[in-house]
């Protein structure tokens, strides 16, 4: 997905944020967005956001001078998922449909984005999951739901590859990967992280600390930017992309990245952005789980609902 | 009131909302915003909002090659706001209070603004307004509302300076005049509009489309802010401001401008943004009418609700 003109204030705002998070002082948050508006306008609006946002975390680091400002509070966000993995389990296991349970509180575990959102609690946020996930509902809109076409394509798979997304969202991800292998005991599974540390993204630590290890092979992208930037990756991840039999992209950082790939990919995600919601043609809030077949089409774009 | 480092990313994206309003190509909405990217980092933060949208709007003007792009806006603003007098009267004269009913009145007229909002659908917006009041009550959370203050300042009177913000919102004004004038028939009114275009503000043309002239004197203040920035104002308005026993300030750039001015002031607004909501102590969408006395203190910041 290339960049839109709105994407940039969404831009300064992000830089704001992630300076505060990484507690930069008011005089270096002036910085960090002069620095920036020094070097936005010359980027091409034909890359990606999550391309664009390289630049601006590295200006965000290199002024902090913290290489990985987000890590309090990574650790903080897996520690808290932790704490209500046993819980969220037993409301899997309970359920009727575990597949289908376990895909929607993965895609409920997407609400832990640092990026995105201006202001955030996490307990409530968990606490919102828990409640909405023990009563019948979970009270979200899902805009588009390919589940049939998910499970058909599990069925036919012998390798995984699952895209993460944020540190915390990770504690879900086991979740969702530990049920397949439920019902999929043969099945593969890689899961891949980001190289370097952008945003709230998870790197190997993140993964680790979420008891990744006991479901998946972890393994990292060898993306730095916000979303699993192929021109980025390392020989031995487009490897197992380009051989995985299903691939699970989390985030909408993943979405914006490859959504026009050859690959057939299964995008979960909460839209969080007015640009991503008006390209999927959902509302902000709006839950996914879209397949995009090999080289397939987008999408509807006509604002109509898929489900 | 400085400018807020919050306030950078909302100037871009007003920057594009005006670029867009005013027609420009996506190729010159670009330009625009790196043409803002250049100027932004060299402007003061010691300025008020208002003071640093000269320069965003002044780009504008100069890409799209407009002096007044808001033109057709306003003058339909206008339109549909006189659409609906006949009836706004008769709410206020049917109500027990109709000094207190022109207030309010007057205050959800400033919901008429193109600068704070994303979107805006104006013929809802004009229903809510009549729906609302026709109710017992309109809705809106008063956070703050020296309703008596006002009643009392105006009873002891000769003059009145009321400083418009929005074309449109020029007709809800004209009713709280004439409601005022109906009270206190001999008093002297003056309406001050903004000397050149800038937003949808309105200038001498919206106020005399909306009919102020039947009940007040209108004059320029000589701001071209969207704000009536006293630096820029001409010497005639200045000593109307300094010898007006009333004055009444609508709309948030107003009140951006004139919150530590040494001068008595009623000002009427809704708030928009996160931090005037902040430095007045209230929420986003709450109204307003604050009496500020002379050199007298602001609202109380501790998000403490007034009322």
């Amino acid at each position: 997905m290339k960049t839109f003109l709105d994407c940039i204030p969404c831009f300064y705002r992000q830089a704001l944020e992630a300076a505060r998070l990484a507690g930069a002082t008011e005089e270096n948050q002036k910085l960090i967005l002069d620095e920036l508006a020094a070097v936005l306008p010359s980027l091409p609006m034909s890359s990606s956001p999550p391309e664009i946002a390289i630049s601006i975390y590295s200006i965000v680091n290199r002024v902090t001078g913290k290489d990985d400002p987000y890590r309090e509070l990574k650790d903080r966000s897996t520690d808290l998922a932790l704490k209500i993995y046993g819980r969220l389990k037993t409301i899997v296991k309970k359920s009727g449909e575990p597949l289908k349970t376990a895909v929607r509180m993965a895609i409920l575990g997407n609400i832990i984005d640092y990026g995105t959102q201006y202001s955030f609690s996490l307990e409530d946020e968990l606490e919102n999951i828990i409640s909405f996930s023990e009563n019948s509902g979970d009270g979200i809109n899902y805009a588009v739901f390919d589940f049939s076409d998910f499970q058909q394509k599990l069925e036919k798979s012998k390798t995984l590859l699952y895209l993460a997304d944020n540190a915390g969202e990770t504690v879900f991800d086991r979740i969702l990967i530990e049920t397949i292998k439920e019902i999929y005991p043969g099945l593969g599974v890689f899961y891949a992280v980001k190289e370097k540390p952008v945003i709230n993204d998870a790197v190997m630590a993140d993964a680790e600390r979420a008891g990744i290890s006991v479901c998946a092979r972890i393994l990292s992208s060898g993306s730095c930017a916000p979303g699993t930037l192929l021109s980025l990756c390392s020989p031995e991840f487009l490897k197992i992309f380009e051989n995985a039999d299903t691939v699970i992209s989390k985030g909408q950082g993943n979405f914006e990245v490859l959504n026009d790939a050859e690959k057939a990919i299964f995008f979960m995600f909460k839209a969080k952005c007015a640009v991503v919601a008006r390209d999927i043609g959902c509302d902000i809030g709006d839950a996914i789980l879209f397949y995009k077949q090999d080289g397939g089409a987008l999408p509807p774009r006509e604002n109509e609902k898929r489900r």
